[in-house]
């Protein structure tokens, strides 16, 4: 049997259940989970603020394992790379059709058909297991599938593995140029890679707008040129002010909303430069509109830029990315809570209440790499 | 002496005053006016909604002349064709400093030292004559100076002469790719101009969304797939239905705010395509912010995009496009009232009424070409 | 049995054989030819110039059909809309993987297990029947179907199917500007669909070099703003000189080579503008190097631009393109033979000899549409 | 009296003149010389290999300096700055009309009217001042001139002063994208700043493909994954095969030609990925074609994109590099060779001879900061 955390009801708590170890198709492949990072979105559907979510379903979409069973028509990862049972392996949450109106359109993340393994398959079903809060995942054919660089620690990758894609994905939509000054709102996982991801593309000054301490400390660690602590400069206006300062009076060229708080693109509107660009990344619950003067938007002539998730392409970008570059930046540590699959509840409680970066679920505790 | 209508206190009627015919510095020209339209902006400064511009001034910004008088070292246009009074010209309203930071981070239009004919310079000093709704105007050392292709028509100009340049900028910031599906909210000369762009750059269908009927006759002349009468279909809900069924139940691929309301960005959100993009081009006066919701932003990953005026390079293409294609679409037609210049206060009304779709002041009768 | 045209040897004659009818898989789909283009490559390929081709193989890769059985899944085409036998249909030639170094680094053109119908199935295994020169073809699981539009002709699709999705993705490689100057090497279909979609993204002016004089005739006819025939202006140098006058001394924006003649680089080189783009469209066979100056390349700051070939989604725009546009251009009166299967081989002469602009294969005689 | 470098005639040594001490126009100012470097374009002129180049002429076109006088009608520098007597400055060394066909169609760098300090004014005629290689320079009005930040080294910028400006606008023409992978050819400064832009744009993977040893010994310092040495590596064909396995067979996504050797383009095109890139920023000198393949840049669809020194906007964002990246690399090192103005002729010939990196001209000494 494997056990797992079925989520049923929203704002009420996982239960643990076993489930029969699946039989493994020939081109699916059974992965005993080595840690499942927990998702602000898992946090929004907890707390039943993403109606599509059906239930009975286990969650968990940002996860490592290790083959436990491959298919028999299984012998390589999607990159052509030799697998065999034992392997370290991360894989695409998402499975695009390549052939509705938006994939032929070229916006695949909006794909009518789209699949997100850990989200969008209920579990009432065999073989189940389609979640990485668990013992076991069950990645069904098609599933894309990358052999994790020997040396890549397992907790580097859960620290950003849904961040990280998503960031490179948004950063697609607006491009950082040579020297900009980036502002970013929101120190959790996904503003800290887009404050890496600014760094790596060529900006020059960076501006974290966060907080707590801790989070605003380790920005600082990773690079950041100014950070500005929500909790010490309390009102818009303020904090407006003080990027102004930073920014020679003018505001950042690009402003990164990674908060999840409608009212942050207010202030992002406030804060970017004439002719700057505000990428909208970290509105995924609906809190409901807020006022925004398209008087600005014309007259200061401002981009304002949604960008949404990732595709296969962007998984396997990150992986790249975090081969190359897990020694420069302490991705690990961003991991600030440990939880055994049992204790998932506390987990949820902890990443909740932002009293943590990172949470992560080790179902067979601390990885070996 | 030489007759121009001046602008003193909003709301109030333009005076007719005269002003010594001035000397003509070495690099200057002297112009006298063949057309002058009247441009949305010039009826929001009008109505005091662009509180930077300084008063007494001459406005008018869209003109097309005939060289009166050349400064000694001017010889030839600024694209070195040769240039001699008695030609007719057409010339770029904004000098930009080319070295302000906003320049140099190629971002013109935000120029710190911009200065722009028509509208920024008060008429209090000599030689006076900075606008279009004069005899004559004069033209300062800098602007940049286009001789009018023969053959096409003054009005033509005169009818998209803002309009045009305006939206070619615009279409910088949001691209039209192949088999766009776009859909224009306004059918004045803005999204007039953005309509037939559109369909120059290949979209496969467009819709354009305004009234009243005789502009929609036009848009439908040159080339618009469907129109919606928002004197026909009157709420935002029964428009967005009939554009979903008009494209297939997603939405366009771009839509452009070429309204001045500011609603119409809602109305903007919902009807776009998912992953689809806005051009708001039409927000130049301030009435205050209006409700949008940051989740669609990103869960449907749009992009707003803000597009403010433009500079030489826009006007010098604008031209171009002219000399080009005015026999493909009948531009002068857009021409629906024409007034002399004595009647400026009348032809202002019309245009505030929006009884017609383009409203010229021509000082010296109807132009020869 | 169904009647295909095999090749087996290069520069021999394709031979007549019967195959037995296929059975239909479940996701597969049996269609009978209504017309066959033969493309360039098919005669690269038939004089031996392509070496990657495998034979015994059903050549054909430009074909529009009509279903004769569909597999038992298959209900709706790769759109979504309802397919029943009977229909009309067109499909990519091509496959990708999705999942190879070059899908997933964004070049699924460079797909190492892409396939392409009509070119790399040999024919000597069930079911036999992977190309177009046959009158069926038996298109496999995973071939993106599209339903053809109502009112389109067959033969307008004939003409341009397979120029036409290569010049859509050329023209994602090479962007023409609002106003380019667009100068086309090469009036045959792919020459002059990169004209007519030159003229669809907006230029300018256009110049058409190529022959004989029909084909230039026709150029005109759909909006060529100058032609040069080669026949007639005999050199490289008197053409670039009559490029150079027709553009103002300055040289074309984009030059396109669609001529798959080594040499025309060099006079693409020499025509274009400083700073302008060249697309290298039409070197599909290897005929060895030509002698390049890079001190131009860096000087003049030129841009030579490779495209080869497409994938489904520009397969999935031009049809959608030709649905909206195969009124504004006679896409039809570009075949200009027309051959049962019987007498391919006298088809295939034709085209070697450019005789004409477009030969196809009417298995059925001609096409109802 | 002033005493400057002349160059008169190819191949033959400058002589130092004297010259008279210029009066300093309204909107001009006078430089003391800190440091001049000698760029490979500077021994390309001296070798006459650049026919355009008019004699006499003072070259050096990479400088710093100190303000000696301040026309009386400048008080700040061209970002706004406060400008005095005794700041550090460095400046744009080229001034585009902003009004030609090439400055309206968005290809300043192609500009009609361009002047070049230290390259295109013959020091003939008063205030004859006009390059670098001097003890002052006279910068006329509307140079672009930027006040140094503190702190900066005077030879870091010396040392990179128009590689690195020059590669700025280059990565304008072929984007790097994040996780590419990019091969150098030419550890020059423009090779070696390339190298380092490209991993300040996120390259996952660095090949210097160059010499001598103590060059690469630099790259790999600065951060280069890989190195080649062509004294060691000595065949295209040794080089190639060794690009493909350091990159997985596939070859790099990007490949840099700094070198000024007209094969290497050949050597570019069969090291880079298909579906790749090519910078063609080394062939400022003419020596005549090489053979290019136009079937590998069709059917590898491979871009060759030329790239042509720079404008002032470059100069700027370069300055801004520097300020915020000077302490991350030691641009400082790259200076191997210092001479006073008087042993010019020696620094020429070792500059020639490629015995060092970079070969400075220090007219008053090692500067101070
Ligand atoms: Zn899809
Ligand atoms: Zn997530
Ligand atoms: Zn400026
Ligand atoms: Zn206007
Ligand atoms: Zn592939
Ligand atoms: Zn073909
Ligand atoms: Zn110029
Ligand atoms: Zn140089």
């Amino acid at each position: 049997m494997v056990k797992a955390a079925v989520f049923e009801k929203a704002n009420e708590p996982l239960k643990i259940q076993n489930f029969p170890k699946p039989t493994v198709e020939d081109n699916a492949v059974l992965v005993k989970i080595l840690s499942a990072g927990i998702c602000g979105t898992d946090i929004h559907v907890w707390s039943g603020k993403v109606p599509w979510v059906k239930t009975p379903v286990i969650l968990g979409h940002e996860s490592v394992g290790v083959v436990e069973e491959l298919g028999k028509s299984i012998t390589h990862d999607s990159m052509g790379k030799p697998l065999s049972e034992g392997d370290r392996i991360y894989w695409a949450i998402g499975i695009t059709c390549g052939r509705c109106y938006y994939c032929l359109r070229n916006s695949p993340t909006r794909c009518l058909n789209r699949k997100a393994i850990g989200l969008s398959t209920p579990c009432d079903k065999p073989p189940h297991l389609f979640g990485g809060f668990a013992e076991q995942i069950y990645l069904p054919a098609g599933t894309y599938i990358f052999k994790v660089p020997e040396g890549l620690p397992t907790l580097a990758i859960s620290a950003v593995g849904c961040a990280g894609p998503t960031m490179i994905a948004g950063l697609e939509n607006v491009e950082i140029n040579l020297n900009d000054v980036v502002a970013v709102q929101g120190s959790g996982p996904i503003g800290m890679f887009g404050l890496i991801l600014s760094m790596e593309r060529g900006a020059l000054e960076t501006i974290m707008i966060g907080g707590p301490a801790k989070r605003l400390e380790f920005a600082k660690k990773v690079g950041a040129t100014h950070v500005i602590d929500i909790n010490e400069v309390r009102t818009p206006e303020e904090r407006i002010k003080m990027v102004k300062e930073l920014t020679g009076g003018y505001g950042p060229d690009v402003v990164m909303d990674c908060t999840g708080i409608p009212n942050a693109i207010q202030e992002a509107v406030s804060i970017v430069r004439d002719g700057g660009r505000i990428l909208e990344v970290g509105a995924y619950a609906d809190y409901g509109p807020v006022p925004v003067n398209p008087y600005f938007i014309t007259n200061r002539q401002i981009k304002i830029v949604g960008s949404y998730s990732k595709v296969a392409r962007h998984e396997f970008e990150f992986l790249r990315f975090m081969g190359g570059k897990w020694r420069k930046y302490p991705f690990r540590e961003m991991v600030t809570h440990k939880f055994p699959l049992e204790r998932i509840n506390e987990a949820f409680e902890v990443q909740r209440s932002l009293g943590g970066m990172k949470v992560v679920v080790l179902p067979y505790g601390e990885p070996p790499t």
